[in-house]
């Protein structure tokens, strides 16, 4: 995994400045870099570090010139962000790509079939009748139940846990830990305060590129599907509970949680450690703050709410801002009440 | 696992309005059912999807009467959303049945005992001088510590681990990922500013009918047993600190967080993103509405709080509404104050 | 596992009262414990319990009288709460030890190395190039990336997943289920409104004496390292997002989310369910109480803070005591404004 300067300006469309058989095997930032990496330079606030970088070379814009002397090899090109960013696309493809074959021992099911260049770690799981598309890479303790589908260049990530009947699309992550189709939390009450166990018998449909995060948890519908559609993506530790339905790229961050049945629209933002209620509709491109806890319908697009039960966020930080002064407000309230017994009102 | 109207028709002892040899092999929502499937119409508001179902067999009320042509054989029995949730449980206690037997390769320690039926999957660990009961289902990368002892009708799901020493009773179902068992969080302050770790050397004792949700982690006593009484039911994702004891029928939905040493009363219902403060008696039959931050412990029974710091459901929600307003109050009071201004109290 | 109450006495430094072959094999609390336990009374509110204990053996005081018959043994020494905890640990290390040696089937990789005295459970998984420093304890369903450096006397609990790259420092606890290097959570939007994933290429580093708890994540950073130093303590299910820094002897409770770049200071006490906002930097000994949502960097040591977003908490709890009297507050403005309708002052 050593490449030259040289390989790497041809790749990039670029030009060298210095020497063209520095190797490279790493890649990182310009003021941590070390004599293996390659790093960039495309904020000219940061261009005094070109001049002290341990780097081996550094990808700059091509009408950059430097000021004083310096140690690493240049490579320059139309846009050195664009260029790094696809240097970093890339070595991750790379990494990926080496992925391939099936350790020992590992499980695989009746009647299940894996793809082309697929990778199924050792200690791997794969129940019976699952499907799995070409390039997906499974990795070790990762549990596939029956029945399930996967589609191509899909990964499913160390000790994640496929329940049986999941469909999951193509080009999906989904990081270490992650539970895909556990029960509904759903149970009936009983006259005598125990409870009774409601059969979560539906599944969970992950449309192609989303994202799951390590850890987090999406629940399987108590009948149907619980869905999250097409380049939806979500942190780690989120809860997605049954029958929730998630529109397209719509981005969760950590530590969320949705109750069930409810339903998120397209292009929403969630923050981290946001609620939100059960069975509500929360309408395209809204913006939730963090910690929000959504108790009603959200029906006006692009709607910002804040808050715990939540309303508009500019509203919320009048609000709170008033709040923050309650001690002085009750003062000049208290004022007042004197001065008007003090007052002729009575006469 | 296809069965056809009439055997379904004769378990739930009903009368057949169709075809007697369809087979069905699904259970689905009769909007949603396909020709594999059963569904049922309980409530009349729905009685429009009958006409046009793709359901192989609908289960209606016995003195249903259609109005309309539909193309769906009909099981009549008297009480068709009863009769449809017992046959939900039957489908799945004939699925969980299928699952029997001994995947390889599996671990089982020195001493430790297997009831009967069992299933132990691939990848499954069992450790030293464990007691299993009959019935228990481990599935893919399920730990279990040594020690340990499960009750008889137990599921113990994809890579849940349970720690050395726990007591598991009967009939409980531990989700996916959820951990029995882990150290509590028990550092002593030393003088440099440094902790050293308390030996947390209790255990965990799940009382019997108890539901443990995925990624959800119950920690070990310091001394003693953190406990989870008979029937009680905690969602995804929730953590439960070293010593809490948690009593009887008390649901628990997501992320909630129940600090060291607290006890919770019988049937309790605390909502999802909840946090309760350490060292604390939560009363029989409390509600804790979503996002509460319980400080103080609640003495009286039934009693439902909001906020955080909690209190009151109903004074807190009078209390928000006014902060809602805080700006507009605070005009009012700088109206107030000119108006006192001019006034004559000071003659 | 059995020790008479000589052996014990001998090894505390202690003088017995009573029956020196007694054999006891467990630690307990005075009020709980049965015969095969050992004990300590301390605190002598707690005397009455020595009187009617089934302890094996109870550690004492050295200065302690009993005032009325008892049948346990006692042990007396110096100071009894010491003793016991010595004990304790004592034991934590023994049963720490006896986990030694590799179970089959396990799996490691290509180059890699590890040191003596160490536990490498069934079902645990070990990538390429990996270097384990001695007494490290790996149990079942572990996985550790390629590449990984593990110090002396760290523990991989059952299920951890430690991504490639990450670097373990010396007697570091990571619990079950902890997730060790995940991607950290970072998507450019595209002009469609789809996003694309940002390369998340650097690693995890966490120094010496770390602890992280059950089902955690902590994701790498996106180039260079997320790093957590030595002696900090982490509870379970908390989230610390890419580039995180956190210094030395913090601890951080459960449930809490730190997001992306922010760097947090050496012994800071962080309570369960905070948020904090990324890009900040908190200073040294902060103090955050329970579900404190942070937005802003805190720049004074030692500062405490409550409340979403946060700020002093003194002065919030003022604020939140008159949130609680908003509609009494409501209804004395109403009356003041009554008031001033009736005063004189327009004439």
């Amino acid at each position: 995994m050593e490449f030259s300067v040289e390989q790497i300006a041809q790749m990039l469309g670029g030009e060298i400045v210095g020497d063209k058989d520095t190797k490279v095997s790493k890649l990182g930032k310009i003021e941590e870099a070390d004599g293996d990496s390659i790093s960039f330079l495309a904020n000219l606030k940061y261009e005094n570090f070109l001049y002290t970088t341990n780097a081996g070379a550094v990808i700059v814009n091509r009408d950059f010139q430097p000021k004083k002397e310096h140690r690493t090899s240049l490579i320059k090109v139309d846009d050195a962000y664009t260029a790094f960013t696809r240097l970093l696309e890339e070595y991750q493809k790379f990494m990926k790509a080496m992925k391939v074959g099936t350790e020992e021992p590992s499980y695989i099911g009746q009647g299940s079939k894996v793809g082309t260049n697929a990778y199924r770690a050792a200690f791997s799981y794969i129940g019976d009748n699952v499907t799995i598309g070409d390039d997906v890479k499974i990795y070790p303790h990762a549990s596939i139940g029956d029945n399930v589908t996967i589609g191509d260049g899909t990964t499913i990530d160390a000790g994640a846990k496929i329940y049986s009947g999941s469909v999951i699309g193509k080009n999906c992550y989904i990081h270490a830990g992650a539970v895909i189709g556990s029960d509904g939390f759903g149970f009936a009450p009983q006259a005598d305060g125990s409870y009774k166990a409601i059969p979560q018998l539906g599944n969970v449909i992950l449309e192609d590129n989303v994202s799951v995060g390590a850890n987090t948890v999406v629940d399987c519908a108590t009948m149907g599907s619980t869905v999250i559609r097409n380049g939806s993506k979500l942190d780690n530790l989120i809860q997605i509970a049954h029958n929730v339905e998630i529109g397209k790229n719509t981005a969760i961050a950590a530590q969320t949680g949705i109750s069930g049945s409810t339903k998120i629209g397209d292009n929403c933002m969630i923050a981290g450690q946001v609620g939100i209620a059960g069975h509500l509709n929360i309408a395209d491109k809204t913006i939730l703050a963090a910690k929000a806890g959504v108790g009603r319908s959200i029906r006006k697009q692009g709607e910002i709410q804040m808050g715990a039960p939540s309303f508009k966020q500019t509203s919320y930080l009048k609000a709170y801002a008033m709040f923050k002064k309650l001690p002085d407000l009750v003062e000049r309230i208290k004022n007042l009440e004197e001065k008007s017994l003090n007052s002729p009102t009575e006469k």
